[in-house]
């Protein structure tokens, strides 16, 4: 037994409430360590010295390193004690407590060193949101999307819509190329969207900024007017809503514009300004050269905000809430959410939910967030560590079927159980290039990597353009207007695509437990509902190669024919234990 | 290399912030594996593309499994990201990111997969709290210490001040044995305390309860009229901050008692009640059969209070700030605080914050307490683990010095380093077992642990009555009433407690770096500051042992004289680099 390899910690994506009552362990060994059982001996806290119930742990998933094990335990009392029991093949037993391993383990110390979550209190828990449940979002971003509206005044567009000619004249990252999407455009666009199988809508910030992404805030409450008037968001909301789909706003509170009135009144006052102490200024004005306040980067246009300030924090808590009271927002996407305090976030998060409970936040935040996820921070967060394994699942080919799995379940483990199921899972975004220009011309390629985006638990997240196929290198030309040719949407590939996005729809995808792991140089990946399951398989190789599903109840498939997968190609079929 | 046993996690107790810059890094690998050096990669966020400083890790500690390598990064923008480069014997080097090992690393990546502290918020970060730099704390059960007040109506007293006829009449917790304790008896004490090396004092709760102990609270804003009135608790608190002594109230939120006018009107109107949310009752009104309410642990007597309700929130939040704004309390111990919501105590936390910039919380967790450490909840909770290592070591034997050395390391990775500097350390408490009743008559023996309490990084608590070797088993006889009996003060063995205690006089002792190791069968802990180091040896056996210690600068022994430790003795001694 590889003992530098065993891993368990109280109140961690290790030990974490599914519920008021139940409790959710992990315990990790190494993979294929010489490990026959581990078992779990609990009870309440109080009872643990007079009775101890055993409850036997599963192996849940394998990484490349790490085998996880894992048990739920419930009782009348959400207050337990807990110690693991291993047994190895060779019958050696140990025990696992917070003093690591014994051979013996005396219950009259569990007060002592055994692991314990000490109450399950409700505001604590991590549920998942049912008003998202295994929602399909689809992102946007505002200037690129669909330009409809005539009362706009479009002096501001200076390219045609279809211009490949994206690139700003300026050496910062403010951008001025505008082509004229509107929110007219995308109330328009929102039965198409619906079709598509869309239940949320993300959009990039929609409120006055100078530049096309307007990520450089000037007004945090009114709409730009480039996209309109604040009664077209009331409209767009009301539509989204009309249709049963939910709309994400996006937040920038790492960062405001310089030519916010609260900077601007800053370089006019300085220490004098009640707005001082909401950037980070070192000096009485801030100046340009030296460079001295903090910006987002090294982007003097957008300096810093000081999510620490309580004058600051109000603020934001009113903007927070004003698109709630005003719009009936359903949630919102923060803008580097990791740049910004957890005091900051906490404080947010708990006055929004006493107006609206079911709100949901997600953070941009790029890397292992698991500091973020908790009950009173972030729902979820873009899921930029899954969209690397896919690439290099399917593009760098650095993993094979096997790799690519160990890599997902590596992912999952990092989390409890309800984030996985709320993270904003993408293959592309305005951040990143398309996923589709990685693997083009190759549809099929695309069609594995959408595929298990939408297989894979959580919510997926199509951007703009996606859905035809649209090409793009890193920003900007990951932004190009948004391509409506009509004839696109009857073709084969669109309606694969719009077929792959309505597996959401089925219960099982939306809603099940996930599996992932490989059959041979196959991928697989399953959702389940107690024994109904539902599978995917994934080709992803130049050649062909036989396998047959082992059941005739085939749901979708781009290749597979009668036991053969056929370069690139992937096949979903359903099976149930009674069949 | 033991590849499972590498470990790094962003923000966690593998990386911290120290100040508002400086960013602490610990990785960890298995213990004497074939590692020859570790380095990190890191930069400012934006600017790790173009260019990596690589800063040396120094191997911090060891435990029995791991080694814990440690960093300490800082640059003008406190936003980095990082990986490591592990280089083998063999001269083999590894890179370990997000993605795992590699053994190459492209930085083009590095938004990715590296490691990252998004941006080091003052309001994140743990921070020693300066009023409190290496605080001796004394805690007193006030019914117990020193009975004075003779204004006092001392009819519930039913026992003599000496009695050993502890155990109360009922068959549960409810303890109805009096001997009369009262805070003017405390205040009397002061001096003696002050000139024992006290700093603060905690009080475990003295507002009304009709137990002796007062956990059953039944008015959580008034002094129990057993123990004095309001105006003793304001001279009290006077009197201690004239010696620079803080005082430390206890706080039980977890439950009240049954006797509380709150839960009284649940009884009495049920759901009408404004308190009925302020509990876990399951029906309209609280009944003992079947017993429909949660409780602490199985008391019927005291009811759990539930932390979800935001009105119980308000309630307890009013509470902590009477005690700050009313008498100027310096911080608060909080009962059974893990079973307490974390959403209550972060509330809490920020709303005590508001008045008091510098209070202190300490909760009631008997277990690893990562969860709870964090810098909007608990600067310390009471150090239950330390005290099992101890017992390992001094009682049990379990441990040798090598083990209880790998032991405290293992104790000290739990936490970030200002953390462990506020650890409530403690040898015993109302809760436990006497520490000297375990080793008892061996007052040696009982030395080494206390100095071993007073070398240790953080908060040493001295339980009443543990300065005069006090015996006493398991609740209720850890809570005889002092003994005053002046002549004990002159003693040798009284003077050498005290002058364990004044060790902390000595900033070294004080506000000191740790290392802990074993000279071979001798225990070695040292503090240092710089080149200047403070050491001690201790030789926990019943034979004599001989060592001649490298410096001659001896600060304080008991037993060890000219290259002999006789058994169970220690000395300290000072030395630097520069003699």
């Amino acid at each position: 037994m590889n003992k530098q390899a065993l891993y368990h910690i109280c109140e961690s994506e290790y030990s974490f409430p599914l519920d008021e009552k139940k409790l959710k362990l992990r315990f990790r060994t190494m993979r294929d360590d010489d490990i026959a059982s581990i078992d779990v001996f609990w009870n309440v806290s109080f009872r643990i010295y007079k009775e101890q119930k055993i409850t036997p742990m599963a192996l849940e998933c394998v990484d490349d390193l790490f085998a996880y094990y894992t048990a739920t335990i419930e009782a009348d009392i959400p207050a337990y004690s807990y110690v693991f029991r291993l047994t190895l093949q060779s019958g050696k037993i140990y025990f696992y407590s917070e003093r690591g391993l014994s051979h013996l383990y005396d219950f009259a110390f569990a007060h002592i060193d055994s692991f314990r979550m000490g109450f399950i209190n409700k505001n604590d828990i991590i549920l998942e949101n049912e008003a998202f449940k295994g929602a399909v979002f689809y992102q946007i971003f505002p200037e690129r999307f669909c330009s409809l509206d005539k009362n706009i005044d479009k002096s501001h567009v200076n390219r045609p819509w279809d211009t490949l000619d994206l690139k700003s004249q300026r050496s910062d990252v403010i951008q001025d190329v505008f082509i004229g999407g509107d929110l007219k455009g995308i109330i328009s666009k929102l039965e198409y969207l619906k079709d598509l199988g869309v239940d949320a809508i993300y959009m990039t910030p929609i409120t006055k900024g100078d530049t096309n992404h307007k990520y450089d805030v000037v007004d945090y409450y009114n709409v730009d007017k480039m996209f309109g008037t604040n009664e077209d968001l009331l409209n767009l909301v009301d539509a989204a809503h009309k249709l049963q789909m939910k709309v994400v706003l996006d937040l920038v509170f790492n960062h405001s514009s310089m030519r916010h009135e609260m900077f601007q009144d800053v370089i006019k006052r300085g220490k004098n300004s009640p707005y001082y102490n909401f950037y980070f200024v070192d000096g009485d004005k801030p100046t340009r050269e030296p460079l001295n306040y903090y910006c987002f980067a090294a982007v003097w246009g957008m300096p810093k905000l000081n999510s620490n300030n309580y004058d600051e924090q109000a603020y934001f808590v009113d903007v927070g809430k004003h698109f709630i009271q005003k719009y009936n927002i359903d949630g919102y996407r923060l803008d580097v959410a990791n740049e910004v305090s957890h005091d900051f976030w906490i404080n947010f998060k708990r006055e929004l939910l006493k107006i609206k409970p079911n709100i949901i936040l997600i953070g941009e935040c790029w890397y292992n967030s698991h500091a973020y996820l908790r009950a009173n921070e972030f729902e979820s967060v873009m899921n930029y560590p899954f969209l690397n394994a896919c690439v290099d699942y399917f593009v760098t080919r650095r993993y094979d079927a096997e790799k690519f799995a160990e890599r997902l379940n590596n992912l999952l483990m990092r989390y409890q159980d309800n984030s996985n199921r709320m993270m904003l899972n993408l293959l592309d975004s305005h951040d990143v290039e398309r996923f589709y220009d990685r693997v083009a011309p190759n549809k099929d390629l695309y069609f594995l990597a959408v595929v298990t985006l939408i297989m894979y638990v959580g919510w997926p997240m199509i951007y703009y353009g996606d859905e035809i196929f649209m090409k793009g290198g890193p920003d900007p030309h990951n932004r190009k207007g948004m391509e409506w040719i009509s004839h696109e949407y009857a073709s084969y590939d669109y309606q694969l695509f719009r077929r792959i996005l309505h597996l959401r729809k089925d219960k099982l995808v939306r809603e099940g437990d996930i599996k992932i792991t490989n059959v041979g140089s196959l991928f697989s990946l399953s959702r389940y509902i107690g024994d109904e399951r539902i599978v995917l398989l994934i080709n992803n190789s130049d050649s062909p190669l036989s396998y047959e599903v082992p059941n005739k109840e085939i749901v979708l498939s781009n290749g597979y024919n009668a036991g053969t997968f056929k370069d690139y190609s992937f096949v979903i079929y359903k099976t149930s234990k009674n069949k």
